[in-house]
């Protein structure tokens, strides 16, 4: 199946920064208070009964990540900020070129944020653009404040889109440079990451049933930091919401930990990729049957990490459809009631984990 | 079923330091050279043509492993110092009154060590007691030959047998003690880890088919050590060789790595567990149906961990009969041809992680 | 000057296991919490308004440190666990022999301790022994309450005396063993560490104006750890409380931290020594001339570090008298009035870190 | 004393994406490869009787340091690298605007860059663009190559120059934004942190005697990797290399350790600052009294740190004569002949560690 490619505008793209902050409905507001600031730490910049607004350690924006309490799990918006004040327009007009809905507020869809755009992506993603923001205390050196997991940055987010190379070519148009990706022998591009500022990504588009929300990550400043934040849910008794890790990634070289939030939301920890912010920047390309592509280790990717994902809202606040098409994932054939019956691409020739693998 | 509990004898047991090295044989020298050396790094202390001495960085006596080219990978002994070399003594006559062979030989039975005794003990196992041993430099502060991923000591044992309760009782009469067991509502215990030096253990007794030997355990400072090496495997494209983790034990509390040599043998790679010394040290005992006992992020066991182990020899160098008992085995169901047609004890409440479940 | 050799006892002496706590006299109690508490992050087992008992997170017995508001900043016992109940009456009657005053406390001197003897010993130190204690719950897998800094065993003591080689003597009478010491070419000993459990020590001689106490030392797991801790403390601008490091031991090989609690009593914060236990475990002699015995990077010893200790209280609470007697002491001279005069014996070859070696 | 502010050309100032190598002078080739090979790790891509091309792990481009023998230890080039091929160009007419000599080579001044320009900037240093660059393979996964130690990146330059403020408008001028900056009440700049990429800088200006260039830092992972290399310099009995730390920086929030060549170059180990990409990222002031602005635990810095730099060349290979200029310079007074007649500036209220800070 051949999907029709997304016209490049012949606008002006707005000039991306970085990813910013990911706004997301929750549905009990205060089993998800307890999950990312007494669990994860996460530094609250200000809430209501409805909203909680938080940052990591080294942001001196207002947020990272905005939790509101809603009646559907979902992601309301993936924000990116943007270069100057002009580059907000920008956005509007080129996505307004691709026909896109998009929605201008001056005073900010969120608390802390001005003048933004929204817009329903060619992919069916809520993305926002702003460059207006309250900044807030950078607590980089408040290590008073730290706990043995601080999380100090938020590094990316990871889409769902069922063709990744249609949802690639579109992003790259919007300033996105890919630094890694995985491909098949015959060129299916199954996940590409692509960055603006100089990391390996600032989001990345992984193949499957979408749009939806895959994960959004926050860093640490090393390893430990992250196994002590499995060590704190075993503590807790809380060691389910360990989906996936920690590892060490073959693509993007980082260490990472993926977790489950009280809605299903998945976050993932992670620690030390490498500098990207050279234009001839080498793209690595990994082979989809590379059974260390996703875990260096060789340890399997669960099945879950493969099918589940968040629901993304449009502009009215209502759920996306869902398109399932599989041709790009990983994940050849969906799990069945049993549990056993699909087949990962990359299992034929790694079948020595048993346990692991499948 | 019950077996015959083995009795006490009334000799005065040895009093043992410590577990000191295990001798095995392995069937290509070269290639374990490969792995022992190149890949974990161990100080080669003498080696010839058919054997290999050796030891980790902080390590004294003469070597704490020794490979000896042999047709069938095995265990041929596993040596435990003794205080004085008038234990060695003890330890033969308190073996002969159990009716157990012994083989007594002033001049050791492997290079460096010195008056020792080797005994086939009541469930099957090759034991060794020496005091006598070749001092050789300690290179602790060797820091210019430690790698990234350096082993520093010899932690501990691990055997499996088929009846835990019978073993634990005759290691404590031979003076070790329990610091931790896993046991079930019906106070079958389906592993013990019992210590002489101040630490968790220096062997461990796991429920299943033996006499076999389940792993020999290195211990590195730092948790990156342990990391390090998957990196290290994973850049030299041996993940297989990664049979489980790295996590957290709930179980004794330290960090881990399992590996598996050529020839099978299984290593841990294990840091950080906590002080024992104490005579009414708290033993901590654990429900064999408690998720985190085995891995306190309630990752699960692959089957290959409950199911595989080395065979051990006796005195004559031919590998002890093993005996299928599996009532203590925390597997309960042995894995089937198509490899998923067991159970395990832990698994009616946390399917949550399917993919690593099972 | 020769001062006249500790009898050795015919006594049989106790079994000692380990250093297990100190009992310290400070001048604003809830000052001293707030560095011990708030800041180190000890566990409070109990506390009132004259005195808090303090554990660290792997301890299973009451207390590793007490507290005790008083007048004059000192300590009041260093206090070792024994093997067996009867070998409290063992130590009194070793002392007794030496001629020491001893006080004997069937119900203990401090909460948490029963049957204890405390004896002013034979170099003025107020030393106590004791079995019966209160369990309380170990903490090692309650990494909820750990912070970043986590100490988790109390280490050891050291103890400032004038003549190092007598007190060696005596403390080996006692059942230490010596494994490391500073010496020079003369044979002069100017510290002594000695071990009973199987690190590289329960309590070190130091040689300098004594009885005094030169420092009580913490574990954390890893060396991160104690970075976090000297992070923290200029988070909360506390930066002076850091005396010395953190640096690598050459004596020990373990990675530390010196800060001064608010009266002055000196606390390391110290990780990764290595295995003693063997009763021929290689003693290490280093040269006092030697600038990396001390720092293995070089870094000098602050002055203060050499100069500056703790009174020690006789059984009537009143401090020892101090008695000057530098033969044996790194520092050679006294630190004069412009702070500069004074020579440390390994100043000769080593003047290139001009700032930091003085 | 006033200097006259460097004007601000009308040329379109080159598009500089990061700091790339140091071409540096050093007198004897295999002694300074044993230092940066055999000790630091880095990786040889390619050498001869004269020069080493030296990178780090993550490094695609030929190198990031040249090591070129010759009669004066001195430093050849300051290297940046540009977005564009044309930006060579721009920069060789900006510099021409401004008067400096600037020479261009269309195949480079090196092995492995091509089109080049070299000037002789405003403050005396001899700095290079460039874009076009030999790619190599980038080793961030052959962690088999990897050291405990691993130099993951070039981070940074520091120069030094006798007027801050004049210095850093010129960078600013050339597209350079100040970060972090040390100031006194009366608004005297001492230092300026300054970047292009997303970290804290590419390069920094200390005040003292210029133009001279006082280091290169290259990143690690984790703080342990740096750890590392002060204890294997502490085994190979080189610890007098080490001139400062390991610390952790105020300024930057890196943990660090400075390090002399065998020429006394300087070299900075370096990790963890934090992302600055954002056009309104906060810039950090900090008092030039504050005593945890150099080191935020309050160790001191060493004189020989603010005393000791490298003299740089001019195009012809002249060294540049050295500028005395202290009004800027933390270092109030130069350390006299008896080592101890200097004031820092940030002396009078922390005399508590009186070893240390002198």
């Amino acid at each position: 199946m051949t999907s029709t490619p997304i016209p490049t505008p012949t606008a002006t793209p707005p000039d991306i920064l970085r990813c910013a902050y990911m706004d997301i409905v929750v549905t009990d507001l205060a089993r998800s208070r307890a999950f990312y600031v007494d669990v994860l730490g996460l530094v609250v910049t200000e809430e209501s009964d409805t909203e909680i607004y938080l940052r990591s350690f080294e942001e001196f924006i207002h947020h990272n990540l905005v939790l509101r309490q809603g009646p559907v799990a979902a992601v309301a918006a993936m924000a990116f900020r943007v270069r100057a004040p002009e580059d907000v327009g920008l956005a509007e007009s080129w996505y307004q070129e691709l026909g896109c809905r998009t929605e201008r507020r001056t005073n900010g869809f969120v608390k802390g944020v001005g003048d933004s755009v929204r817009v329903e992506d060619p992919l069916g993603f809520p993305y926002e653009f702003f460059y207006s923001v309250d900044h807030v205390e950078r607590l980089a050196w408040r290590y008073d404040l730290h706990g043995p997991g601080a999380l100090v940055r938020l590094d990316h987010f990871n889409q769902v889109t069922p063709d990744v190379g249609r949802g690639r070519g579109y992003l790259e148009d919007l300033g996105f440079r890919v630094t890694e990706d995985i491909q098949d022998e015959d060129g299916v591009t199954y996940a590409a990451w692509m960055r603006r500022k100089d990391t390996v990504h600032d989001t990345a588009l992984t193949g499957g049933d979408g749009p939806r929300m895959h994960h959004i990550a926050f860093s640490t400043h090393e390893k430990h930091n992250i196994i002590y934040i499995c060590d704190k849910l075993g503590a807790l008794r809380m060691s389910d919401v360990i989906e996936r890790g920690p590892g060490r990634h073959g693509v993007s070289n980082a260490f990472y930990l993926y977790l489950r939030d009280p809605d299903g939301h998945r976050v993932e920890i992670y620690t030390q990729d490498y500098y990207t912010g050279d234009p001839d920047n080498p793209v690595v390309t990994w082979d989809v049957h590379d059974n260390q592509r996703r875990d260096w280790w060789g340890n399997a990717v669960v099945p879950s990490w493969y099918t589940d994902a968040s629901l993304v809202l449009d502009l009215d606040g209502n759920p996306q459809p869902v398109i399932v098409r599989t041709e790009s994932s990983e994940m050849a054939v969906t799990v069945g009631a049993d549990g056993f019956s699909y087949t990962r691409r990359d299992d034929v020739e790694h079948g020595f984990k048993l346990g692991n693998t499948l």
